[in-house]
């Protein structure tokens, strides 16, 4: 009800502020038996950490994630499992002149007529650094989807401003500061972001998840449709401004006999749906588009007002992303594995294990 | 959990098939005391209908609503209101050939998939029909929203195909069959339909929601953002593959300093966010756009696979629209508004009436 | 959140008020396959409705239910199921009198402070009425129950007053007009309730529900335990003042070496817990037994106030059961099939079918 | 889902076994700008812990509590609110004999039965222990409820064994190691409890709970009735076999004309309802009891068998309550504040602030 909870089954539940003592996270619902260690959802927080590159901020957490419960001997055992994150490294005085005024672009406004008053120390509860437990809970379902089901989620970066990289090759996405999959664009992306820098300026991005070996049958019509509840997951990142599933908004200037997926003996012959049909997961591959805005946190000048209501004119300082699309990869992964895990499960409540005649491929 | 509800405090039931008896939905959480009649609802679902243009589908039904409880000496009583609508012209001979068969670009395959059988009669639970309901619990919402907070939602058609519809003049958009706000677009709509017909195909379209005087406030970080659960409901609505919230995909080519809404002491300048920050409401009008993909519904020939996996060519015969979009304004409509009453109620239980001292417009 | 579902997977919504056009329900969440007919739902709808006894209340109505979705060709296709029922016997003028006074025991004066208003006509939503929907979809789980687990929910008359009543023989408790198990005591109640009739009073009664063959595992600790889960779907029955799980209140001076329940090779040695330990089922049968107020609406002279505050003296008038504890036993039967038919699919969606290698009895 | 939560508003989701690394909960959906601090639920933690009468376990830990997030400048920002307690006592040796068998009146056997394996250190999380932040969670209830609204919830023991307490002075409950409000019953109980110690027995309990100052109104048809949901809450506590509300099983032979509490002008003239009518709180004081089983946790010897069932005799070694009921008092007052402070948000959220023009008291 007051928002910090998604998923059914698989249930992620989280708390924490930028300059609290911690953030953490309960995660319910997890079938027991499956294998589980710290270093299993070390490897995307690392992947999300802000510092990993040059080009997204310059704070410098260790982010070690410690598991408080629900594993035993070394396998979950179905209780809730509690994580937690230690803030390290918090430098409370960067963001006291924020303190009286409404950062442009930023929840701060919104956060202070919602509840009256807010803790604005970087942000607080709005600040991206919420959704390391979002990274931290999807790769718990990663790898139960991995493990239990061969199903695959993966993200890539599509596009920023006007510099679109297509999917050549998923080997170097983890080896640039990008996760571009296009090796001839890294010049024009490096370019890009050093220019940002110098202007103290930002720009939005483009990325790109996809999920590998879904089954067919997942997803709840009418309301809570795969697509849907994907969309919802996707929406409530930080920064996200659109979603698209499969062709998106190019369906608009499409024709039925062109969008339609025909089918033929040996399966679909396109996937213009993405994966889904009716808000079930057909068995092909899902893919879905986030576009994130620019962020706000830059250093050209820009015109607010003080709580009072006094125009002033203001800058971010402090440790900002010049493109915050870059660190959206992994957490976009996170919650398209948290949705598909969940959906799993509802699956398996009301139908239990379909047995279909009908053929699959 | 299996999907046919949405809202947490005003929350929406619903049920029926295409070719069932009856569709009916249980709309539970409405405040107590609000004025109420069959009328009230009947308006939104006469924009709905099919058969109301010439250009949607040729099923003639009166769609007549019943009210079966909740409402006692004209107003609501706060208890659970249930609703019906008879289903009146099924025909369902129409649908038999469909019977062996999963027509492309429906839910046929994925319906089969998930529940092992499924109500061939005209795509059973997964027809655009179900969305009736929808219609008809949101002219609850919307009555309320008007009533007490003076909040109007309304929609528009935005593009079909490759004509853009700008929003020129409100007062015609119920006065042509496109919902079209552009009367300079209308001749080429009207062509564009009439190609369609003859072709025997149908094309994708852009549809354009907004709501004015919002409240600032509403919308639960960090997962139910009211982003979040606005692309949640509308990605429900059938055959919608992208939603936006304000400058939407634009974004991803946009700088921080033109992306942020600057504030002056009378407002914000500008409303590339949509009218939501961090996930709230910002006291501007809330935008989201709908990319609605073109119906499989049509009678270009297509292959597909019987359920015992032999290749066939087929059509679809009976009542189709050749641009769902058209229909899909009011739809549109419906679930932001159960979107916003359902938020502006959850608003209430957490925080009650804040009374901010911090300016708003 | 405003109260009128219960259930996670299997999920039931009821709508409807004593003198209103219908009383219905949507049972969401019900597995596909299942053959389901309206007599299956009949049957246990004739069994609770008023006037089969001569001890019950004389509203005679052939409370005939409706199937409006989620079945076709005779199985239900795993869509939401409508449920219909029609008020043919509604004499509002019965009721006139009650409209601006609060009958002492009954609802009237707490819906109005909840609401501001209330519908008078027979107890609007607050009548017993109401647990024709429990009924009925209660029906569809003990189906379920039945035809996939072999699990047998049923109740009977434990006490009316200071008779109480042994479980001496299942096969007459269908064939009296009590319930009663004890052909002993048949007599007993007969003179006690025309007593009763005679003094225009009434009295409470004791429900004893059973659910034998449950498997193990059912119950999500620790706040959706089994027992937890069980004492709220039966306190939420009208009139029910106490629940107690296994031994009950009899607890209280048991010792622990006598409680609880010893193992050996052959399973159980006693069942003090009711099936039921850690929240989760044992295997063993769960018990449950139910208080059950004496109604409030007798014709014995009673003290109350207008909703103006002034003094006045009333009866009520009207077809009203001595004893409410008569028609109670198929409404437990179903709110226990109810839970034990959601916690099934819960510990499918979560566990799936787990295969532990301990024994079971 | 699987059962961690509690709470639709004013949710409560916790985690941790007994001799895991710690507990912790996420209280959700708190209003914000309550004062709060960690000495604010640390009161009630000291009131819960073993180890403070030497009639309960001897386990010693401080439950030292920290609140990690959602509170700022010393108030409740509205965001969610992390506690934690870390495990600082563990002894996991003390358990390692009951790995391979299942200690009867335990969870053991359907820990095991239900997810396929177990933590079986301590009972893992079907431990009391997990009780601990039940009653950090219904501290922060507790101060919201006395802070706003006045509402002052309190229990005491009513009954170990055959001694029963009268509620005769509350100033004494607090101040002798069983919660009893009876000073002439002390000594009895001291030698009941010397008696078990001996015999190495434990006894049953009950408990009575009251929360005065409730404003009418609170509670939801037709389910989630006031006294359906704190059956729920207080039926979920560890070894809780029974609840009743207001005369509870007594009704059973009570008449009507004797139960239902008439009203004059100055309000009701008696409480057999315990302040709810038709599941609505009525204004009137809310009285729960509270059936609580004898522990298993005994050193008399008792049959069991292990897991591969083979039949042998134990023994549970260990620090453990003779009589569990003593420990509950504050469990019990914290799952009734939590329901009480649940249902005030829930009213606001649908019915706002009630202006009722009938008559209050």
């Amino acid at each position: 009800m007051a928002g910090n909870s998604i998923g059914q089954v698989f249930r992620v539940t989280t708390f924490g502020e930028s300059h609290g003592i911690a953030l953490g996270c309960i995660v319910d619902g997890v079938p027991p038996g499956i294998p589980l260690t710290e270093a299993d959802i070390q490897h995307d927080l690392d992947r999300r950490r802000p510092g990993t590159s040059r080009y997204t901020t310059q704070r410098r957490e260790p982010d070690q994630v410690k598991i408080l419960s629900g594993v035993f001997e070394g396998v979950t055992t179905g209780t809730s499992i509690g994580l937690l994150i230690e803030n390290t490294d918090q430098r409370s005085q960067d963001y006291g002149t924020i303190k009286d005024l409404f950062r442009p672009g930023h929840a701060d406004y919104t956060y202070e007529q919602k509840y009256g008053l807010r803790d604005y120390r970087g942000g607080g509860r709005s600040s991206a650094r919420e959704t390391a437990m979002r990274v931290a809970a999807g790769a718990i379902a990663k790898k139960y989807l991995q493990m239990k089901h061969g199903i695959v989620v993966r993200g890539y970066l599509a596009q920023i401003g006007d510099v679109a990289c297509e999917l050549k090759d998923w080997s170097i996405v983890e080896e640039n500061p990008f996760f571009c999959p296009d090796a001839s664009k890294l010049e024009a992306l490096d370019e890009l972001m050093r220019g940002l820098k110098k202007e103290g300026d930002s720009i939005g991005a483009k990325v790109t998840v996809l999920a590998e070996n879904v089954p067919p049958g997942l997803g709840e019509p009418v309301f809570d449709r795969l697509d849907a509840d994907l969309a919802h997951a996707l929406m409530s990142i930080n920064a996200v401004k659109g979603v698209e599933i499969g062709d998106g908004f190019a369906v608009i200037n499409q024709r039925g006999s062109q969008h339609r997926d025909e089918i033929r003996a040996n399966g679909f012959q396109s996937n213009h749906a993405g994966g889904i049909l009716g808000g079930i997961s057909s068995g092909q591959t899902i893919s879905a588009n986030l576009a994130m805005k620019p962020t706000s946190s830059i250093t050209v000048p820009g015109n607010t007002i003080t709580r009072e209501g006094e125009e002033v004119e203001m800058i971010t300082k402090g440790r900002h992303d010049p493109c915050v699309g870059i660190r959206a990869v992994p957490i976009a992964e996170a919650m398209m594995a948290i949705v598909l895990m969940d959906h799993l499960l509802r699956q398996r409540a009301q139908n239990g294990d379909v047995n279909s005649s009908v053929p699959r491929w």
